[in-house]
């Protein structure tokens, strides 16, 4: 962790009007500055309405807000049958825009939404990753993207990658889990295996902004005994340390 | 290799008028049907003038060649400075509609030109890859792009993995390495490790169009002492045996 790292600071968080955003802005700490945009805009007088695929409108919002010291890159069409212009535009387009953006305004740190569906293609095999003894996921397996939304996830983590590298930016990359509003693991049967507590996704994000990590990737998920996905370099990178798991919860 | 391959095949080439595209025009085998298009059209009276990103355009010439066994996709803006606009244009939907093209008229196999620059943040590591005892790079290493041109050879590979499991397609991803119309590797310092002579470059797409694969990311480099990349997987995979090594040519 860097220990320069203090909770009171400040966020602008994309897409903070959709399903993680509304449990983020509840769930992170207290001293934690929330800045919002979101195309749908907002009900917090923070939250500012417009389309990250625009320049400008990143340009006014951080030019309004003054510093921040990181963005939380969420905005997306969050259907894994997003269409492909959805994946271009808002997904592609839009995490390229918000990187540049943190160059451009000295932001030094972006947390961005990649999804657990670029390893999605393993959940065609038998045995599943982390089930009969096979090992789980690292975030170094072959990528197996199950759709276009998830093609577009891979671009955004080289985009990151690419901005970490030769821009000086710090990114990390989050392959989210399931988050249901709900917060149920017990209503769907795969959400034994995916299932990220709304505890757990706060507490993973404040990890992950305060991390003296340039670049990485790291599977968002509760330690669900049954996950198919490896916690080894979030527990050894980000120090995150899940409280939840679906096996032992109870509806 | 694929018992059933004869070199009598039929190919669309995409990007026929560019660098690599001509090598290969003149560079295969005889027997081997081309089929070209590109924006600039060209001399050949089987190249047709077009653009790979409208889907209308690769309809009206899968319709006018008939059946097809494979499309060697080259198409892009092959500046390594390409602007983010062409990355999304030429490159990313290029690749998109190219494959989904492919699906929609039963070609079997693409063969799509991705670049080694996806791996070009390596090159700032001292020692390189493959020297000084440091072992060369597997398609399996993390990938390093160092442009926006490699992020959009990423979403291509990824596009690929994404067509040949949800849709069937076979796809061979050729991580290109130098090509030179000149294909002398003494003129430049960095071609003694990253040269890919013309015979070669032949050599590897007529493997790649045999192979019995369903899916691969593979290295495009001659067999030059100093390369980076790892010919390993090429030649167990692809049966690919190159001829050229840049360190005991004289020019």
């Amino acid at each position: 962790m860097d220990s320069s790292f203090s909770d009171n600071i400040r966020v602008l968080i994309t897409g903070a009007a959709g399903c993680i955003g509304q449990i983020l802005w509840k769930g992170l700490p207290e001293p934690m500055a929330r800045i919002g945009l979101d195309l749908a805009g907002g009900a917090p007088s923070s939250v500012y309405t417009g389309d990250c695929t625009d320049a400008a409108v990143l340009d006014r919002v951080l030019r309004k807000t003054g510093p921040v010291d990181a963005i939380v890159h969420l905005a997306a069409d969050p259907r894994v049958e997003s269409p492909w212009a959805a994946v271009q535009g808002a997904g592609i387009d839009g995490t390229r825009q918000v990187l540049a953006a943190a160059v451009r305004h000295d932001v030094p740190r972006v947390v961005y939404a990649s999804s657990n569906h670029v390893v999605g293609g393993y959940e065609a095999d038998d045995p599943l990753p982390g089930q009969d003894g096979r090992p789980r996921l690292t975030a170094q397996a072959e990528p197996r993207p199950d759709s276009l939304y998830a093609v577009g996830k891979l671009a955004g983590e080289a985009l990151g990658r690419y901005y970490a590298e030769q821009h000086g930016l710090r990114v990390v990359c989050l392959r989210i889990g399931s988050v249901r509003s709900h917060d149920d693991p017990t209503r769907e049967e795969r959400l034994r295996r995916t299932w990220l507590s709304h505890r757990d996704l706060a507490h993973l994000m404040v990890c992950s902004l305060r991390a003296a990590v340039d670049f990485g990737v790291y599977y968002g998920v509760s330690a669900n005994a049954q996950r198919m996905w490896s916690l080894a370099h979030a527990r050894a990178d980000l120090g995150y340390a899940p409280d939840d798991n679906a096996a032992v919860h109870t509806a």
